[in-house]
Formats: structure tokens, C-alpha cells, sequence
């Protein structure tokens, strides 16, 4: 058993998340933020990786008063945990997602540094899973344990691979808005072997761009993958 | 006066037109292709980079013996002049592309070996345009003077970048498939600046991925990019 894990993530016409400067371009228009919020008011946990955190320092909590009062009276926190996967306990200890907004998990590895890990664990909450990178199959045991049923992946596009080349995604929400970069981090960053197959459950106009809902298979079910 | 310049890409959910395998992964479904086969034979010519031909040795050909009649009927050749960019000259002599089934045009740069030039010039038409690369706008007035008044890009991401550095897309169609790969070719590949922003016209499924077709802006009309 294992939370159900999706992945909503924004992107440019040629998939990047951020152009050459690596840093986070707006490319939602208002429409979709209200649609992230609500996604994270529905989520037990929110999750991202430490080069998100250090390149554009996310608070990742709810916008929304009424939704964090919503999920108030359901008798939740405000807003879900938050999760960083950090092998190298790099988050610096101003970071806003260590803001006392949200409840924090940072997840290390073994060859994280001890004086860092325990400057963490002083402010939140630290789980050590895995040697040199987080073991992301013992993450999903410690959140299932934890009470985490629903878990929500932001990226950046190497969590989004490893995720994907794990298995572990069930649904994968896409973003597109109307910009090419040419260059910059795309959304999944990291060879994934066999490719993930995903089947098309919607897709709409939302603004000014476009919203796809895709299911991850389990299996080789879809059609579009031969060598041509 | 400039052709009407229209792209059209097939990629996975992450904007790659490759795997790590950097050739290119069918990615279309039957109907898809179907698709693309008509558009190239709406057009007067199609246009491909030196590396889409060195890695895929696509014919760029009309695949419907039906719609190259439909062309024939109307005066037309079978097939649209199909065009590389090959700024060194690099083209193989038996590269499908040279094939007799249809009008080729090699556009090297004055940097191209002269030997190469006329060994291909000895087949097909060539010209020379541009000092170490190809100059996309006199490309676009040599192909004006010569009567082709709509051309078709197919890639790949460098073609595709640097017709929209230079501001010469018209439009872009961009099929996604149920598939993503963390590793290959993105449909744009080079730094665009400043970002090409689009206009959404239409989005729909289409065999088991989706269409969409944007316009690209002359100006900077889209609300999407405020650094966030």
C-alpha cells in the first residue's frame, strides 16, 4: 500500500518548466493557479525537490483562506505537509517552506551531513530513507504509515523522472501555456527506461492554455510507441 | 512578402521529439499521421534540418496516393519541393530525400565544401545562402521569388527554434502523445529570446493524445510570463 501519488506541473509549449536562468516562469495564468490551489487543499501532503526549493523558494501552501478554512472544519491542518527530498540536507534553514505556515518533512539520506540533519530536525520533521539518494519505495511506506493517503508531486522535472521511472505516479496533470523557451529544465529530467506509457483522460482550454489529465499504465497498453 | 510558415511536431508529454536514442520514436497515432499527411499536401514545400535527415532519412513524401492525385488534378506536382537545411553540405547521396519522387532543394552556406556542393548540385537544386550558417530571411525571399507561398516545418528542435528566434512562424501545430522519456531532443532546441509566446486557437484529443494549434504573436500580447 502506498499513497495515491499525482503530479501537476506547468510547462511551455516545448515542455521546459523554466527557460535558460533555471528559475520558475510564470507560465499558469490565474485560471490554473486557482486550479493548483484546490489540488493542494485536496492533497495530504505536498511534495518537491531541494533544487526547487533553492531556485525559487516555494512557500507551498494554500493561497486560498476559504479552502484552508474548508479543510479546517473537515478537521485537517490549514495546509498539507510539506516534503522536500534533500539526500544532501541542503535546505537552507531561511527557506519558506520551513515557515511555521505548514508542517514540514525533509527527507534525507544517509550521506547527508549529521550537522545538518540535525540543524533540521530541530525545526521540522527529518526521515533518513536510503544511502546516497532518498529511497523513494521506503518514502511511500513512511507516508502511507504516516497517514499521507493522497500525495501531490510539484516537480521539479528530475523528482517528476524518478517518480515516473519508480512507478509511482498514478495521474500526472499538465499545464501548457502559450511560450517557448528553447532551452531550460523540462519537466521530466532523467532517462526514463522503459518510457512511461500514459493514457489521455481529458484535456481542455484553461485560460490561455491548455490542461491535459493523463493516467500512468501499468502496463505496455498504449499504441504509440514503435521505432519509426 | 515571406511564405506562410507553419510547424508541425509530434512529441511526448515532456516536448521531445527523441528518446536518448536522439531518433525520433513514433509518436503519433494512425490518425495523427493521417493528418500530417494532408498538410503536406496543402503545401508548397516542406522543410527539414540536415540532422532530422542524417538520424531519421525521412522521404517527406505524400504517403496518400489519393491526395498526390488531388494534387496532380489541380496542376500541382505529387509531391511538395521538399527542402534541408544543410548549411556544411553534410546530405548523403542516398538519403531518401534525394530520391526521384519529388523536387529537392539543399540550401547549404557559403562555410559548405565546395566538392560537396556540386556533387549534390549534380542531383538536385542547390543554394547558397548564408556565410557560416543558413540566413533564414533570405531563405524566406529566395522561396518567395520561387513561388512557394505556404511551407511546412518538420523539425527538427534546432530548425524549429531558430525559425522562431527569427520571428518566421506562423503557426505551430504540436501533437502530444501518451508518452514521456526524461531524456532526448526537445521540439525547440536553442535559446529563444525573447520566448516566442503563442496564441491557443483550438485544442482537441485526437487518437489517444492531443492537438493543439497555436498562433505565434509578433508582439508581447500574452499574459503569461512575468517572472514568478
Amino acid at each position: 500500500m502506498r499513497p495515491l501519488v499525482f503530479v501537476n506541473v506547468a510547462a511551455s509549449v516545448d515542455g521546459r518548466i523554466t527557460d535558460w536562468s533555471r528559475k520558475q516562469i510564470r507560465i499558469s495564468c490565474e485560471e490554473d493557479m486557482k486550479r493548483v490551489d484546490s489540488l493542494r487543499a485536496e492533497s495530504d501532503a505536498v511534495l518537491v525537490g531541494i533544487g526547487t526549493v533553492l531556485s525559487d523558494n516555494p512557500s507551498l501552501t494554500i493561497k486560498s483562506s476559504e479552502l484552508r478554512e474548508i479543510r479546517t472544519k473537515a478537521g485537517k491542518s490549514p495546509n498539507p505537509l510539506r516534503i522536500v527530498l534533500d539526500s544532501k540536507a541542503r535546505t537552507p534553514l531561511n527557506a519558506k517552506v520551513l515557515s511555521k505556515d505548514a508542517k514540514t518533512l525533509i527527507v534525507v539520506s544517509e550521506a547527508a551531513e549529521e550537522e545538518r540533519v540535525e540543524e533540521l530536525r530541530r525545526r521540522v520533521e527529518v526521515a533518513v530513507l536510503g544511502k546516497e539518494k532518498v529511497d523513494l519505495n521506503l518514502l511511500m511506506k513512511y507516508l502511507w504509515k504516516r497517514g499521507i493517503e493522497r500525495l501531490m508531486v510539484e516537480g521539479g522535472g528530475k523528482v517528476i523522472s524518478s517518480f515516473l521511472r519508480e512507478g509511482l505516479v498514478d495521474y500526472l496533470y499538465v499545464y501548457i501555456g502559450g511560450v517557448v523557451f528553447g532551452e531550460g529544465v523540462s519537466l521530466a529530467e532523467g532517462r526514463i527506461f522503459p518510457h512511461a506509457k500514459l493514457e489521455l483522460l481529458d484535456v481542455r482550454k484553461l485560460g490561455k492554455g491548455v490542461l491535459s489529465e493523463w493516467k500512468v499504465l501499468k502496463v505496455e497498453e498504449a499504441c504509440n510507441e514503435q521505432q519509426s
